[in-house]
């Protein structure tokens, strides 16, 4: 059902995966690269690049994991590493998230951490998922997602949890929690976040139906705050940091964390139990199953 | 004072009563009735007709209880064996509700059954009221309101209980909480299901004046979800339950419940207390009182 | 950084004493006032003035504590005293709260209570600043904000807790809670009066910097109600306020507690930890010497 549902709607959450397997990467010079992320080892190029311009304090973050910026563990460990580097560096106010894979922002979860997998190694990606969320929707810095391109599932959730979301007004770009299309459920902080953005009514139907929002859509019911031509995404986004580099640090940081407080609590006093909860479901025969025969599916395509 | 802005407004909670009480019934042909109620007596025509199309796995529920579909503890009664049924039927997995009666979807709770009954009688209907809810909004199947006429008081937390709401674009029907309008309040669970719907300052607002909204107004604020014209109500519901019978069950189910649950165990575990609250509040003598002069308001209406 | 900021926007919290304190005061007549303040000093004018119409049940009480109805301790004691008066008079059912002052609404807490004062003196003004809250967020009378003016920060918060806001249709007025401008915060008990209006996401992205809305912006946002012209705003609370009466007070009463109860009980259940709150965060040296800074920024622009 979940598999036929996907196909069907073209756009499941790793769907992206074979629509944008064969894009070429598009270039982008990196400027001012105050950090610059060693590469752990001399074959693997990082999967994140940081510009950080120490005048304005403001560090853009480029996801440049081909093709399509999913969320391995790997990936999470990585992103994670960078974003605390960047939440210590006192000099660093401001951050920006933004792909620098064409076409897409993040195509979410990465689907060969959860298929085959022993529950310990289900369980260490679960955790690093818990904390790319954790450090994020508390992150002290001013924290805008700069959307140029699609972002289902795990990618949405990244865009949630910045103070600011400015999306590509591309009508082909799409962005939304749509595991339930999938047969997966998003859990309950998914749910918090997503309903402290858009509401209780909008996120009941979008998470029952995984509905994915075309940009104008996104912004009608508040997924996304702003829209603009794809190719000023990031330079409204750095203009718009501005704006909220004006408004004193410590007040901004005392009032983020008081609107956040209660959601970030319900994980941290649940994160071994949410843990256990995604293992038991992800390695049921019945899910292992679906994830098969969806594998199958695209290298068909592929093929 | 409930009954003089009763009156002013023609639009009270059981206001219906009077103003429709003369229309004919149009008919309905049922198709495929594969779950038909028998008749518990053969003197009493069934008040739920229920249509369940076995090659879709959707029920269609009419109600049909003339004049206005009053949720009276015989009705209520009926009503939730039938839901039960559907429930426990696995091969049933979406329900539309909707009125066999002309132009009222249903005018809420039967006043017959809080004037001039003993306590343990009031307990006994308000318990088959806290049932309806219970069962419509906690139901693993989808539920899709298809709102073919007015749905004042407890027609519109009926409607609210489901997963969709289609409304008749007929500006002479209207829907909302008005309780406060009688002198009567809406509950704790009426309220939660309201600002889970339309957020809380809308209810807020709503419960405060009791308001009516036509279906633009309603419309407008969410308190449905879709307006189409009148005689396409039912075919509309159909082809929204197909594209929701598209989410794999099981993953909707949980998401539904994850949304749904810190709402309904508000209530299963007070319920008692909510009981007695209601039974203590529709005795006592002001009330009463109220009640009665309401009744023969509307005989001499009538007369 | 909170002063640079607040210069830079002009519109800060306390801004407004500098824009307006040059304003000369307009007249107004006062009509049937039945309940009139003593002055407490033959020296001392009173803040407030009720004018209260006996056939109506409808209490107008205007702030005109010049220039812009700063909330000072004074003035927070004289506008609970006459608040609670009307509260204990069975015959006032409604309650519209105005400026007397020309273009501002108030323009919140008074600087002078928070610069250079004792812990003592400190925890007092805050006393007074929840006591307003508290009686006016539970009022048992209709209440409704005539926003003929600015209304940032305190003044802000004095109509979000009203059951209806209209306010003048001026581009030049604004509202919102705008504390973080200035460097100081919110406390949550504003910050969950707001959500109940507004929702999260708005009053996140609000509060974190510190936005004041146009009235076109604070309608549409919710903020208000209603816009009309500056004429007009008292004559249409009176037109609004007989509407709202229509509804039986003890049902209309019952809903507006159980709307807000829960919003209450956390601040009266947390009252002195709250005070100590405000009390060390505002004595401390940096927040003391930002306010000093301000204050003869103020002084300049006056000289």
């Amino acid at each position: 059902m979940a598999l036929r549902a996907a196909a069907r709607h073209q756009c499941g959450l790793w769907g992206l995966l074979s629509q944008l397997s064969s894009c070429s990467r598009h270039g982008r010079v990196s400027v001012s690269p105050v950090l610059v992320n060693k590469r752990t080892n001399s074959s693997t190029p990082p999967k994140i690049s940081v510009d950080f311009d120490q005048s304005t304090g403001v560090a853009v973050m480029y996801m440049q994991s081909p093709p399509v910026n999913s969320l391995s563990l790997d990936f999470l460990t990585e992103f994670c590493i960078n974003v605390e580097k960047l939440e210590m560096d006192k000099s660093c106010r401001g951050l920006i998230i933004t792909s620098g894979q064409p076409k897409v922002f993040s195509a979410g979860l990465d689907i060969m951490e959860m298929y085959g997998k022993s529950p310990e190694r289900c369980g260490e990606f679960w955790k690093a998922v818990q904390d790319m969320w954790l450090k994020l929707y508390s992150s002290n810095m001013v924290t805008i997602a700069a959307i140029n391109g699609s972002s289902p599932a795990g990618g949405c959730l990244m865009s949630l949890t910045c103070d600011y979301r400015i999306m590509a007004d591309n009508p082909r770009y799409s962005i939304g929690l749509n595991e339930t299309q999938l047969g997966i459920v998003a859990p309950f902080w998914f749910k918090d976040t997503m309903t402290n953005t858009v509401g209780h009514r909008t996120t009941e139907i979008s998470l029952e139906l995984g509905l994915l929002y075309s940009p104008s859509e996104a912004l009608k019911i508040g997924l996304v705050d702003q829209l603009v031509p794809e190719d000023q995404v990031l330079a409204t986004a750095t203009q718009n940091m501005s704006k909220w580099l004006t408004v004193p640090d410590h007040a901004r940081q005392i009032t983020k964390s008081m609107m956040r407080k209660p959601t970030i609590d319900k994980l941290t006093s649940n994160r071994e139990a949410d843990v256990q909860n995604f293992v038991s479901f992800i390695t049921k025969d019945s899910i292992q199953k679906s994830l098969r025969m969806y594998l199958e599916m695209l290298k068909k395509k592929r093929g």
